[in-house]
């Protein structure tokens, strides 16, 4: 257990999540001061001293990422110069982390762009959900703990007792977390897989595996603009897949038109996490939110008190 | 001189001056694949190889710092890893420079966490204008060249032949770089000292020097929200200044309602650098903007074959 | 291109494909003084001086795999302190690749620790083949060019001429290459997808995907102990395809009784590359090895003159 | 709090405040044994155990501040070695503080290598007293504690109730301090312009401000020949000011011929702070000596113990 | 004293020393779940929970030295990425200690290259026994205490009161050692000098020093393949030493053939340390092993309470 | 072969060396801006531009071995913020290379030290003579090329032709080294070997080796007080010596009344290098220098021309 006092903090990206979390772990949110100045440049910095604490501060992705990363490494510059003894970043969605591989030449990897600048900027370690690739925890050279949601996904549809089911991926590359949940739930894989037979010919959709007369559930790490899941549930009709049909991801990210897209799919239901602060305006009548803010409290808990987080994350 | 070819890329932020400088380095502009998606991340590369290339690359500060930074940061991180031989930054107008100490307990310096995201991120260089203040040199742990606009100024106003001069720093810590255009021009030095007397009364403005019947030129680094120079301009014509003032400064940053302040406060000429572009709608009639392309191209021209840059800066 | 003479050379790992590019580049290959001692500790220096050279050492995972790290560990620390100007590592199996996530609480992950020992031993650059999961890239701080044996493989295939082909994905965190090869062949894919139902069930294979009567193509990174390609081929016939299973790799690790299995599993063809050493004991008769020499030594030429590596990956 | 035992050490440069902090802290100071030996070398070391000790070395800048600088450095590596838990060092007057900026080309920033060299030596942490600029607290990667003798200046003052008081700035770039100062003091502002006309011509010091039948006390960081501080009383006199002309500095750098000049320039009283020890035959009968010794000893205190400064520094 | 809990735990070098210690300490061994596949890859990686610990891992150079590093670099991985607080890693036997130097060019310098991978892969400090060179502790950037077991040698001898005694060094590098026993045993020193006269002329032993009539100690840090050591005793009885030679080395490499030259040699006694384990094959009727286990389990209970080791280490 | 300029610039340590390696390169020294100020705070920097050049700076350790580090630290920060490409050091007798191991509890290891802040400070490559210890090199985390006076100190006394010869080390360290001279010129060896027999009493000097009616040549890598090879050179007289008994040492360190020392101990010639400069008034008439200036020219001109060093060194 750590000697040293926990002072939670929260970046301006995801207040209701911040009150959550603060609630579960009994401790207030120490204020900042962050201010937007009219040039745009951000100014940010704890209010009380943190010298000697180990802080904790919540900052996640949302559509104005770049804001929240640099605010995030600007808040701490501030907290590694005010002696704060460790400093542990709380990022449910990590901005960027599709960007983890160089799949044409001279990309960048900004997924580890990301991480190197968190380090320098001052991070001790970074608790984060469902990295696009499992991969990117080796983008690290300090400790992340990369929690999923697949458990809280599982508990959902385990409760429907839902018979002749499958899990689909919505493509190749999410193949294989597809697989882990459809292992949980003992249900089937299928694959939507997209192909542009020649150049100027357009893309197909093939479906690898069988979803005839079944339930599915299209399960992916993120919803970003939505057109390649509202396209997954129309070709899982076409292929006599059950009419209904959920959707499920950790992130809801849900740029540009994507909740037009959600609602013309008409998925029976939509399951996302808290990980991404959702609109109002974006909630559809269909949309589920789980809250991942219970297990980050508890693995906040145990991480200042120096428990194994593996119960957490296994029960 | 280097025996390598140099690439001269421009990011998003400043395409007016890339062409200018493109143009006068006879040297075109390399092509950069840049998107922004519409959940807001950016995507950066160079269309074409950079393998053992020498790179330089424009970037300046704008309203939208923080994308103008993170593109960057994206930039670097491809040039990096495509095999760039070195990277030089050319950076006009260094965000953040203005936070550069810890005035009120916990402040981030985050004009050096600039300094030190942009060396993880990949730059070995940096080129730029007129730092807030001249120590920031020393926040950077690779070469900087810390160019300055005051000899174009100096040319600027000594053609006017103005007698019984006088240059105004709108505050304190403006005065050292004041005294020294003041030198140049042989003029005199006055100082606006703002005063808050008592907690509960409001700021008084003092005048530190004598201006009276003589021509002022207020000069500052950069013009932020134009309250502050507007404030000093009234201030000066109440000390009896003749009524023609000048506003001279690097970076025309103007924020908010920058340029109905400018407007109101009659100045008789106003005087920027394009180290940061000016939008077409906020130039006024009395407004000049001498460009700082050729000093650029200049000093990439030497850097490039290894001559040195004094002759450039002090002709 | 390079002032700086190329020296190339070759750890003791795999000296048939050094002879090969060698030849190729048309370039000696530079002594080395390796001695292994009875204490076991390993000695390894150039004979000659590599003062102010690019060096290029060759050095693949082979059976032998601690050994093959820490020569080359030790090959780079005596270039380094030998000056030598840049050092590129030429690894075409890069060991401990599969180790790239944390998949069970506490692991290690290995292939990041090979990256960051040999960008601490010296390494400036790494050339290598089809690692584990592409994301892999991002665990090195310094450019890493990843290539690939795909086109290869692709280039085989096609000169046969199959009509209903499908590649086949070993499992699924293979699936996404496979769907690679599958488009350039104008080929379905199909997943192999094992299952463990409950704890103390057997495991079952399911495919995902339609094979009936069809030619399928395992295709995988690597063989290490072939036990679940074998399976796989078993897998398949009983799901109906076409008897001719083809199988192909890149590395072929081939560890433990991999041959006995890869006989008894009665391929019509295995198509391996030379990235790792195949032993004459354990050719089998319809086994084909593809050099990679020839790709490898362009690389080595393009990168020494500064032409970019795009032309050559993608034709 | 820290569980951690405090040491408090002290190098061989200021013996008279290391015995005043030791008594106010009411903790002796732990014996080292430090020797120079005729070749000029210097030995140092920790006389008894440090293992896991939080580590207070105080080491101010003297006349022979490059002794200063390699003992400390020495010190510092055997500490470090000796697996001190954190190392703080103490250095009320931070050597080569003036060598800030690049003013000529190809200038060092030798404040800045001082900075970077206390941290590869391996200090954790510096605590000192009015930086030569407040910019440099952002040449120090880990965290620091600039102290400012200001308020100790402002209270002596205060108690003597002047009339018409004006703070004067003996140079442009001391300005902004002088301001600080004048604030509290609810005095005036003037500041020393000197300038050199032409080349060949002789500096002429110009006042910017009024002191005309007013009482002045120059302030700077520092005094080091007294030169400048002797010049500008006498123009303060020539100006009209009040014959009493009060000095006061933080550091008593007092090199060469200083308290001869000072002596002449017949101050009302000269003020300087402990942060450099005085000789006692530089001591002038008009000179006053303010200890650091309390502040440092709370900075110490609260340091050790994680309670904030902010209370002892803005009481 | 440190708050966090202490756990111990054994890489697969030496069981036996592990199990000393273990119950030294009235400490278990934590469980490592440690695997070699049969591709030649480790797998290492702790079985519970180290998170927030004071991680102390044994592990020991043996006749698999590669591998020994290979499966500490990799565990210590595990440790850092799984939250050790602090990772002190006990190698009795520091493996590549004797290329510490470059004694022909071009040579690397092992013995600092595995103290700068340690760093990288994890360690914070290192606990060993009789390096090469004592200079080798330079060799480490983090603490490293360098043990010796002279003293377990000297108590050895004492006890035998052996009159006339001479320390004889092998060779010349070790003579400062051998001088150091002398000193505490009040016994003559004498060095064995090879040389060789000329190029194709063979080797010729000469003794520096005079054994004649008198009994002599054998000391080295090392015995690898015995050859040395042998030769010296045939040497020394040549000289006309007293049939009755010991033999002292604290590390028992015993590589190839080395038991069968110590038995021809015929030596009273030989005494070895455990740093290195001995197979019972290996051992022969005159061989005896002084344990350090003791020391070790005292040296980590200090270093844990942060007591100071000095007493330890001269007692 | 190097397309870059060199610049050679000298420190002010060692003026004399400087010119003679400039005549012999046929390159002038550049100029350096050095000055001490009254504060004793040192200025130092190049006076023409040094961008893109390959920079050689002397300078050695002498008696004010302090400030010849910190000028050194300077002008390459200098160096290094003025855009030099490489920087290389030329420091023929390094300071504090005495210091390269902990000897008795909690010492520095100076020497590592200094290396660290010479790559700190912007060094890219040590040229150096005889270090203390052959071990040193790994001090150095960058290339060092430890150069030795052996060769020419064996020129020196080969063509004397002095029949029984006897090579002695003054202390035990020193005979490794000792043993090497001895092997070129095909003398014997001794070792002089101090040792309190205990504690009160006084140090008895023993001789280990025979000399009687032999000619010796003291050997060491310095000369400091001088008090130990006097007191060498008496012991050897009482063990029968050769009245002629010769001292050859690197580096002339002679600090306080070593000449005195060296005068009385009546050597038939002393010989050392001018790695360190030697006052007129302490020549003694039987002392001879051998300048390293030749080797120095070569070994620049061979490392800028990227030819290998071991022809200069092994002739």
């Amino acid at each position: 257990m750590s000697e040293r006092s926990l002072k939670f903090f929260a970046g301006s990206s995801h207040p209701a999540l911040a009150d959550a979390i603060s609630a579960l772990l009994k401790t207030p949110i120490s204020p900042l001061d962050i201010r937007k100045f009219a040039c745009g440049e951000i100014y940010a910095k704890p209010v009380d001293s943190v010298r000697n604490a180990d802080v904790y501060v919540l900052q996640t992705g949302t559509q104005d990422v770049n804001r929240d990363m640099m605010e995030l490494f600007i808040l701490l510059d501030s907290f590694k110069r005010s002696f704060a003894a460790k400093v542990h970043v709380i990022m449910p969605y990590f901005p960027y982390a599709r960007q983890d591989r160089v799949a044409t030449p001279r990309e960048p990897i900004s997924a580890k762009l990301m991480a190197d600048l968190l380090s320098k900027a001052g991070a001790d370690h970074v608790i984060t959900f469902t990295l696009h690739s499992d991969q990117e925890q080796g983008f690290f050279d300090f400790p992340v703990d990369n929690l999923n949601a697949r458990s809280l996904f599982a508990d959902f549809f385990k409760k429907k007792n839902i018979k002749e089911l499958v899990v689909v991926a919505p493509d190749v590359g999410s193949a294989k977390e597809a697989q882990r949940l459809a292992k949980i739930l003992d249900a089937e894989l299928a694959i939507i897989n997209k192909v542009r037979p020649k150049h100027n010919v357009s893309e197909v959709t093939h479906l690898v595996g069988n979803v005839e007369g079944k339930t599915c559930i299209l399960y992916d790490d993120l919803v970003d603009t939505g057109g390649s899941v509202a396209n997954a549930a129309n070709a899982l009709r076409k292929k006599g897949a059950n009419k209904d049909i959920y959707l499920a991801a950790t992130h809801a990210v849900l740029s540009a038109d994507a909740c037009e897209k959600l609602r013309s799919a008409n998925f029976k239901e939509i399951v996302f996490t808290d990980t991404v602060p959702v609109a109002k305006e974006k909630m559809l009548p269909n949309m589920k939110i789980i809250s991942v803010a219970h297990l980050l409290a508890d693995v906040i808990h145990n991480v200042h008190t120096g428990l194994p987080l593996t119960p957490l994350i296994n029960p």
